[in-house]
C-alpha cells in the first residue's frame, strides 16, 4: 500500500487572487519531496498551492490525485495523475482531508482551514508550513495547549518551518499512525 | 416558507466532557428566543449547546429539525421534532451550516469551527454569541479585518453579547440575505 | 417525534419531460392523506411528483419539508415549509431516502430508483404506487422472490394499487420500524 | 492523466454470502486486463468482485485505486495500491460510480445497482459483464429501449458476453466519452 499526503493550501481563484510566488516555491517542494520519499501527492486538483505541489511531485517523477469539486475533469491542473470529478463542490474537501496517510497545510484561506477542522476531528495527523501565510500562520496562537483544535486533543498539529522538516514529520506520522508533534 | 435558524455549539461527548451552565443557558434562551420569533431551529440534534436549544425552542411552543451523524433516531435528544438520520458521520455538519437561514454560533469546539467554515463559504450568515467559550471566542482576535475568515470577503462573520442581540441579528440576515454584521 | 414520510418521484426538468394528470393527481392525493394522518411529507422539494405531493399535504394543513440539490432556494417548489439548499447535487437523494421513517414511491426515472436502492440499503420501508409508472411498474418483476433488492433480503418492497393504502402501508411501517410488505 | 476504470459488483458480506467462482474469475479477468490496457482500477476496496478485480490487475502489474466505506484502512483488500478511507458508509460510492471514465459493472446486489445509478445520471459509461448473475442480468429486460435507465436516455447502458469484450467497450467509451453501446 502506498503512503498518500494530501496537501492542503490556497487555490488561485482568479488572477487578481494570487498565491505569492515563496508559498508556491514551497509547495512545489514540498511536492517534489513527497514524490522522492515514495508518498503520493493527493490534493484538490485545483490552482495555486495543489498545482505547484502536483507540479514538484510530477517533475519528481511522482504519482499524483486530484478530488475535484466539479464532474468536469478539465478543470484539474494539467499536473494530476488521477483525477476524480466528484460533483461534491466543497464538500469534496471531506476526501483530502481525511482520506490521506497525512496532511500538509500550506497557506490557507477558508477552504484550508475546513479541511483542517476535518482532519483533526478524525485524527488524521496535519503538519502546517510556519511562514506559509494564511491560516497556516492564523491558527498556531489559538490552538488550545498550542497544539490542539479543542479541549478534546484529539491529535496535535505540528508545525515546521521548512518544506523538508514538513514532509520529514508528514512521513514519520503516516508511518507511526501517531501525532507529528510529538516527533518535533 | 418558514424561517430556519441553524444553532452550532459544543456537544456533551461524555458526562466528562460537559458544557458549562452559563452557556447552557444562553443556548436554552436562543432557542426559545428563535421559537418565539417564529423562527425553525435546526442542529445537530445531539447534547449540550444542541440539546439546550432545541429545548428552548420546545418549551416555548416551537419547532425543531435536527440531522444527525448515525442512521439511529434513537440518540437524538427529546426536545426534536423532526429528525432526519444521515448515516454520513461528521459530515452531516454541512446540512446544519449551509442549508439554513442564518446560523447562531455558541461556543464550540472544532466541530463548530468546521461547521463556521461551511456556512463562511456557501456565504451563509453567522452570528457568534461572544463570551460563551471555546471558538466562538477564540476565533474573533485571528479574523480578517476583524470580520472574515480569508481575504476573500464573502460574508462578515457577526458577534454580539447576549441571547436577545444574536437572535435580533440572526433574523435580520435571513430576511435580508445580507451580512449580519452590517446590522451591528 | 413527528412521523416523516418521504416521497420519491418523477422530476418535471423540462415542460417537455411532463408527468401525466393521474400520476401528479396520486401524487396529490399521498400528500394530502400524510398530512391528515399527522406525518410530514419531505421531498427533494423540485417539480412533478414532489411538487404534487407537496401540494396535496399544503391544502390539507399539513407540514412540508424539502432537500434541494442547489444552494439556491428559489429553485423549491411554492409549496414547501421547511426548505435546506444542501448544495449536495444528486447526492441530496441520500437524505430524502434514509432520512424518512418510511418511502413512498409513485412512478420514477432513474433518480427515483437510485432513491429506492438507498432506502432499501439502509432497511428503510417503501411503498411503491403500483401502475403509477416508470420504476414503479419495472420494478416489481425484477425483485428477488418479488420483493427484496437483494439476496440479502434486507427490507420487503412493499406494494398497493390506491394513494389510500399506500399511505395506511406507510404509516403502519413507520410506526412498527418493520417491513411494510408484512402489512398487506 | 491516467485512464480510470471502476468495477463495481457483489461484495462477500459474510463466508455465508459468497461471490460463485466463474464471477470471480471474471472480476479477475477484467482487472488483469484494464491493467494489461494501461488503465487504474477503481473499486470500493472490499471482497467479491472488489478483490478479485483489483488482484487481477495487481498479479498483471497495474495499479489499484480503493474508496472504503470507514474511516479503517485495514479493512481494505490486500490488492489495493491507493486506498482512500471516507467514513462516508455506502455514500462512497458516489466516488467509483461518477469518478471513472468508464465503469464496468458484474454481477451485483442492491448496491452495485445504486452505483449504476449513479453513473447513469452523471453520463458516464457503464459496460455490464452478461450472464455474471445478479442485477448484471436483470437490469436488461427492464431498461427503457433496451439501454436506458430512464426515458431521458442520458447515456446507454452497454452490455457484453466476455471480459475481454467488455474491457474493449469500456477503454473506447473512456476514450471517446461517448456511450459504449454505441462502439458494440
Amino acid at each position: 500500500m502506498l503512503t498518500t499526503i494530501g496537501v492542503i493550501g490556497k487555490n488561485e481563484q482568479t488572477a487578481n487572487d494570487p498565491v505569492d510566488a515563496t508559498t508556491m516555491r514551497s509547495a512545489y517542494d514540498v511536492g517534489r519531496l513527497v514524490a522522492t520519499g515514495g508518498g503520493v501527492i493527493v490534493t484538490g486538483g485545483m490552482g495555486g498551492v495543489m498545482l505547484a505541489a502536483s507540479q514538484g511531485a510530477k517533475e519528481a517523477g511522482g504519482l499524483t490525485v486530484a478530488f475535484l469539486p466539479s464532474m468536469d475533469r478539465a478543470t484539474a491542473n494539467p499536473f494530476v495523475d488521477i483525477v476524480f470529478p466528484t460533483g461534491l463542490g466543497r464538500a469534496r474537501n471531506l476526501l483530502t482531508a481525511r482520506g490521506c496517510d497525512a496532511v500538509i497545510m500550506i497557506g490557507g484561506g477558508c477552504g484550508t482551514l475546513n479541511e483542517l477542522t476535518i482532519a483533526y476531528a478524525d485524527g488524521r495527523p496535519v503538519v502546517v508550513l510556519r511562514g506559509s501565510g494564511g491560516w497556516s500562520d492564523r491558527i498556531e496562537p489559538v490552538l488550545y495547549e498550542g497544539r490542539y483544535l479543542d479541549e478534546r486533543k484529539t491529535i496535535a498539529v505540528a508545525f515546521a518551518d521548512t518544506p523538508e522538516d514538513v514532509v520529514a514529520l508528514a512521513f514519520a506520522a503516516a508511518k507511526s499512525g501517531g501525532e507529528p508533534g510529538q516527533h518535533i
